[in-house]
């Protein structure tokens, strides 16, 4: 099991990969905003886990894991800004998904993507549910009053 | 803000207090399953943070912001295995709302908050879910190979 922070990496490595073709240490430093011995770092211990392979100055290419697990993650991901907006979350989609997606189990990533289909096929009771939200945050804007002490 | 560490520490003294009236670090290191210096060093912490009063050989109290906060963490905690129930994920739940309940903005909490109760005061919407999900596990069933990878 790969840790959050080699999660994103793959993620991401996965990503350029599939718009661009090609990925550089650069562009996952920049993407990421860490150094490039940081990349690098998480770049080795991905090869000698057997998700890409990697030598300095060559192009990095992932493996059938490394594409498998990739793709993955890169849906997980997209799934979760899908249901942050489908449920109508109103906060930065792109930053929570980011969080939240390396504490999933399988079971619930399927489950969430069951829910998101059942809402775009049924528009409908999304926009029950959208209705019946807004009546929901009138009841409670009194009780948010403590919302500076959490984040 | 605190650390899922000490969010954690926060909301096992909160639900002491509700439940049994009172809380010693020997209840809340055998709950965590963390050493009993740890517990001390956790509420010295939330101590010097006002969340909450306490000295050597005497009660821990909350005080009336670490009674709002605690509330909180334990309300959504419960909301998060409520939701992962109604979406139908068959994971361990206690687990998963764990470790997913730290990583939610208040947003999130929100907008999940009444998707359950949406689904609550909708039963005939949340069996149709349930039926969809089972038709998408079926066809899904197949893509499922590469789990050991993940977990
Ligand atoms: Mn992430
Ligand atoms: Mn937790």
């Amino acid at each position: 099991m790969l840790s959050p922070s080699l999660e994103d990496y793959l993620e991401e490595i996965y990503r350029f990969l599939d718009q661009q073709g090609y990925v550089r240490i650069t562009d996952i430093a920049e993407k990421l905003n860490v150094s490039l011995p940081s990349v690098t770092k998480a770049v080795q211990k991905l090869g000698k886990r057997d998700y890409l392979e990697y030598q300095r100055y060559k192009n990095i290419t992932l493996t059938e894991k490394g594409k498998k697990i990739g793709n993955f993650l890169v849906t997980r991901n997209k799934l979760l800004r899908e249901f942050l907006l489908v449920i109508g979350s109103d906060c930065n989609k792109e930053k929570e998904a980011e969080a939240m997606e390396h504490y999933l189990s399988q079971k619930t990533v399927e489950a969430i993507t069951s829910l998101v289909e059942f809402f775009k096929e049924n528009p409908k009771y999304q926009q029950e549910l959208l209705d019946f939200q807004d009546e929901f945050k009138i009841e409670r804007s009194s009780q948010n009053d403590f919302q500076d002490d959490l984040k």
